[in-house]
């Protein structure tokens, strides 16, 4: 693993140190894992490689790469692209995807380019999608059908995306959950299979007849089939009733199925895919914390002074290294993270204090500028006249709050009553009118800064929707009335409602836990993307054309969904037409539909219909992976996630800048005005003690406080990590001889040689 | 609290002494929590009161007096009795529900009995119960209809009666989860109402019409009504089909109306019920476990000697004590937990030691006696001879077992086959002679006793299926042909085939934690039952009469279920007729149904329509309370049960008597022979040491051995224990100033006047 370069070897410059040092750092705050070399212009390929101008145009790519579906065929008709574009496109997002890789080649030792899964994996996909589209240009110019079955592959690329560490993690996981998973399957299927074999036994018999007249329980696979949708519950009860009507004994069959495969097995799957994925995520986040851990011991290696025994880091190094990691950061936060580190004011911090800076960086601390009311500072007088301290008092009052959640309420009714009423329409200027009002008195009473901080939402929120909804009343009042703009300004209207949520405590707790878990259910939405996606092509491909939909009323409308095969089944009968797989966006409502299971059986039903009885298969098996196993992720996670939010409170090294915060007296008074969160800088003016570092870098006009934010994790690793905290020894940096992470191993060697 | 008799200060002999502690012990094995006076006289009566001869009965009169609701109006015709014989069984359960009562006064100190709610709760019940009997018969005679409404009350009994402790429990938590669940449960409706004004104002102006040709959200409670079933996912995807059909825009409206509400809402619901539930389970839990710690540190204040600084038990007192308290305990067994609590050989065990009996009794040790086979004995030279060891082994042999699975498979063809043929009947013929030639192989091999102990549950299945399918059999054979008894046969059949789970390892650990967690599942089981039973005499006096079902052909049938008012309607169209509440059992079947919440709005259409909209009242009810909060509950029970199951190996206590046994050389090495989890007494042969007391209580034939259950929990206490024991110090007998327990408060006057 040495350097192989000559550069390495004229010993870097203290620039260079720094550059290196503070690489590191950034990867260990954002959990980064990418082996680079430490040369200097692999360090640079590196920092251009995390600077969001080279990856934010790759998430454009791969967004492109899985929109184009929307354009191939089959798509809408008004979106069904010409070949030569779709294919123009497809190669510019592979063209993009080469560069990224030779981009990361640039930087990367070569044997440890080539062991990386990831890589391999990509590049294979680059490959065979090239062939299948030359194959496809190739085959459809000659006139031959042929499915273009890469597509299905596209998902591969957003998985290896080296930005993709979560969606990774949650595949990896599931890999791991897979095999405890099937040893319950097989069991679940053959308790099916033995109940099948009772019901054949039973029924088959008896000559029953359903509800519309077929057979009942005469087939053995059939009966299967219905039993299996029966732990979905989605033909209870109607499965039951032919035998329950010929004798209500046999409803103790049923009951005794539904208590023993339904409830019992389902709730055996959650437990075991809770169990097992919590144990390998457990796994999963220490190594993470351990690799951050390693990665911060390299840039400490590089930093380090002597200092009488061991090894320290002084604080003007300290400083540099994090303005040049964190630029966006400013000196103040700097000098007070600098103060959570360095406890005992020593100048230098130690090893173990260094590498908690992933730790602080994590947390969102918040900096509040005590300022002025702009009004204030511009006209003073007028600012602080008797009448604008009344009005600024009423604001502040509460019975202010309780007025407008009057006047929601009021516009509640309103918004119910008949659109085509002139008073009603006349009311909704008056209560746009009332809620702007509302805002530009808040932002008279309360410092504009203060009021849009990041950490408002209900503030950002209201704003919002009062602001859309003045510029589509006014579209709608001077052009003409399109209904879309008319149905969006309903949407907001209602949406303004939500607002009285906020003034109750209880509510306020779930729906701040929603909003702050919710960066963190985009991992799993993306996971759901992925099997949706390869799903919906898989459908396309295999069902494309055969139901179709016509408009109530189009000219060329054919019965039965365009299928004769469709006459008379229930399929037809609930008009489930369009539900089909003719383009993405249908295909995906459709896996939604799937989803939510009810139903599911008889959408299956009329794609069996059309083609023949294997396409069962399609439809167990998306039930089996999306359902059984990914959606049970979905409610374990949030069930662990919520459990997290309900019983913690902040977190160690949360405490410990908040600690600091108040010993330095740079904290603020939290007090919640007006019910809507908002900040106010009441200890302005009683403020007299400041360290010396933040005086100095401080305007005159204003002075700097500091608030941790509301409980809001950066990343979803912060939350993850904070799952698993109490079991995670602060100093400890794991096992060195991971196998999963390649470029956690220390590089003893070209570190010593920096330093 | 002084004792009020005179009784108690002549001062209690020796045996009084023991009577006493004996029964202290034996409350704290059960958790009973019943407040006692300590004169004689009281503690005969509560020995009594305990014993089974007397609550035995209380559970017959218990389950006779919800069975009532079979025989009284409404029931089936064929159950339907008369008035006085119904009047007549209720007043009969009264009466012994009255006597339990008075039973229970006469030992408990009458503050303290007044005090208890139960009590209260018991004695209310009956007097109303009295009141409305009295009300109805004097009522009906006259002419009158009235309803028997006392007859919803019954549950009360159940839950109140002593032994439901865990019931009790239960519904204790429920109560004190719901405060925290309201919250949620508001913010959900919240939601519901947003989206449903959203949804009215969205499509009600488009005049769309829904699949039946019916106005579709035309009215703001009809499509709350809708969303709200739309959470159950019961009418997905119809209800959203018409707005999709007119736009594919509207679907994106019910996409996030079905993330929100029903995957974020319901995973809340879950979560909230998950970890407020385990929260008061864990402090039900610790209370019971001090509790108990503190019933036996007052035997111990009754046994204890002094002895040196400090007092102790001597091995002869706690010898006889748990003689006393646990009839059924062998002399050695006895011994045995003696020299796991003396574990220093003392002859003394000190207060520690001594509190933990209670741990000790909770865990199954199973008794072995290595003795020899019965044939051994009586044919010694037969059993022994070359030809029966060559059949012995070849018993053992594993092919022995894959013979008979590989017969299994093959049955498993043959019952799917036609019955009708003769080839298939003969062979079932032949099937059943293998099974009984294999049962009676490995009675011949194994001692009787060891393969017919309650750890071994295949030995015991296997044996009473074939047996049962035997008799069966010769019924079938021997006397006309009875439906009834060929299903069963057919059911018989079919079950042997579970066996074949039994040979994979992977299965049997699943099957083995459904086995053991079983007995905690009734709990759970009766919670249900609870609101079942409830719910069904609360819908039969809704419902009763107004849709009636008749049996294809019969000569009375009518349309539409008998109610013009359900013409057209999709609960006839789906032939619902017989889902409804015109007896218990119908009632019961309906519920179930509900329960598996598919069509469940079908289901109360079907209702609504006979009656007015108001019925949706009580289906909405039922779906919160019983799907919502009580099946919640259920899979939250099943979560936490199955994590521990997979999770914790033996408890502390179960590893100390394990270590325990294997120091007294009296293990015995398991072997799995023929898969069926069947011990082999294998050491009997090369057993040499042996402790003394072990060595004079046993017979001269046989040795003892001993074994713990394989991880079988006697109590639903034990169960819960094991799941919070690592938060349980060991010593630790909570603070003694406990509301809710109102006897364990330590009676230190009348111990001491004891001693």
């Amino acid at each position: 693993m040495q350097p192989q370069g000559g550069e390495n070897e004229r010993g870097p410059t203290d620039e260079e140190a720094f550059q290196l040092a503070a690489a590191y750092v950034s990867d260990a705050q954002f959990a980064r894992n990418i082996p680079f070399q430490t040369a200097r212009r692999c360090i640079w390929y590196y920092r251009l490689y995390t600077r969001w101008v080279t990856w934010g145009p790759m998430y454009v790519f791969l967004a492109l790469n899985l929109a184009l579906a929307f354009l191939e065929t089959p798509a809408k008709p008004q979106l069904e692209s010409p070949l030569w574009v779709t294919m123009l496109l497809e190669s510019l997002c592979l063209v993009a995807f080469s560069s990224r890789l030779v981009h990361l080649a640039k930087f990367t030792e070569r044997s440890v380019f080539w062991k990386d899964p990831k890589n391999i994996c990509v590049l294979v996909t680059i490959i065979l999608t090239v062939i299948d589209m030359v194959i496809y240009v190739a085959l459809t110019h000659s006139g031959y059908y042929i499915v273009r079955w890469s597509r299905a592959l596209r998902p591969l690329f957003v998985i290896n995306f080296s930005e993709s560490r979560q969606l990774r993690r949650s595949f990896r996981n599931i890999r791991r959950t897979l095999p405890e998973i099937l040893g319950v399957l097989v069991l679940f299927l053959f308790s099916i299979a033995i109940f099948s074999l009772m019901a054949f036994k039973l029924f088959g018999k008896r000559h029953l007849i359903t509800g519309e007249g077929k057979p009942y329980f005469q087939n053995y696979f059939n009966i299967f089939f219905e039993l299996y949708v029966l732990v979905t519950t989605s033909n209870s009860p109607d499965v039951m009733m032919p035998a329950y009507n010929s004798s209500s004994w046999y409803a103790i069959f049923f009951i005794i199925y539904i208590v023993v495969n339904t409830y019992l097995f389902m709730s055996i799957f959650l437990a075991v895919v809770y169990n097992n994925y919590r144990k390998h995520l457990k796994n999963e986040v220490r190594n993470s914390v351990f690799s951050k851990r390693r990665t911060m011991a390299k840039a400490f290696g590089i930093l380090r002074e002597r200092l009488g025994e061991g090894w320290a880091v002084s604080q003007q190094s300290w400083m540099q290294l994090v303005g040049m990691a964190v630029p966006s950061m400013s000196q103040a936060q700097r000098l007070l993270l600098w103060q959570v580190s360095d406890e005992e004011h020593t100048g230098h911090i130690g090893k173990q204090a260094f590498v908690r800076l992933t730790d602080l960086l994590n947390i969102e601390v918040i900096e509040t500028r005590g300022r002025q009311h702009p009004l204030q500072s511009c006209a003073p007088r007028v600012y602080s006249s008797a009448a604008s301290q009344a009005l600024r008092h009423v604001v502040h009052h509460r019975f202010f709050r309780y007025f407008f959640d009057g006047v929601i309420l009021l516009n509640a009714g309103f918004i119910a009553g008949d659109e085509a009423s002139l008073a009603i329409r006349q009311a909704e200027w008056l209560f746009l009118g009332l809620y702007v009002l509302e805002i530009l008195l808040k932002l008279y009473t309360y410092e504009p800064q203060t009021f849009f901080s990041r950490s408002n939402f209900w503030n950002w929120f209201d704003v919002m929707i009062v602001i859309s909804a003045l510029l589509a009343t006014i579209i709608v009042h001077s052009t003409t009335t399109s209904t879309q703009i008319l149905d969006f300004l309903l949407i907001l209207r209602v949406l303004r409602l939500l607002r009285i949520v906020e003034s109750f405590e209880r509510f306020r707790v779930v729906i701040h836990t929603m909003i702050n878990i919710g960066p963190t259910m985009v991992t799993y939405a993306g996971l759901i993307m992925v099997f949706y996606y390869t799903f919906a092509i898989l459908g396309m491909e295999l069902f494309q054309g055969k139901i179709r939909f016509f408009p109530a009323g189009s000219a060329d409308a054919q019965p039965f969904c365009g299928n004769p095969l469709l006459n008379g089944s229930k399929f037809y009968n609930e008009k489930y037409c369009k539900n089909n797989f003719n383009d993405l966006s249908s295909s995906f409502v459709l896996l939604v539909e799937l989803t939510v299971v009810n139903q599911w059986h008889v959408l299956a039903s009329g794609f069996v219909a059309v083609t023949n009885v294997g396409a069962r298969v399609y439809f167990i098996l998306f039930h089996m992976i999306v359902v059984i196993l990914v959606i049970n992720i979905f409610i374990a996670f949030i069930l662990e996630a919520f459990i997290l939010e309900y019983t913690l409170d902040k977190g160690e090294t949360e405490s410990a800048i908040e600690k600091k915060i108040q010993e330095l007296g740079l904290g603020i008074a939290e007090e919640d005005v007006a019910g809507n969160g908002m900040v106010l800088v009441d200890n302005m003016e009683t403020q007299d003690q400041e360290p010396s570092g933040v005086e100095a870098s401080k305007p005159a006009d204003s002075r700097i406080m500091f608030k941790i934010s509301d409980r809001r994790y950066r990343t979803v690793d912060t939350l993850l990590q904070r799952m698993f905290e109490e079991e995670l020894a602060p100093e400890y940096e794991g096992p060195y001889d991971d196998h999963e992470d390649i470029d956690v191993r220390p590089q003893q060697l070209t570190l010593d040689n920096l330093v």
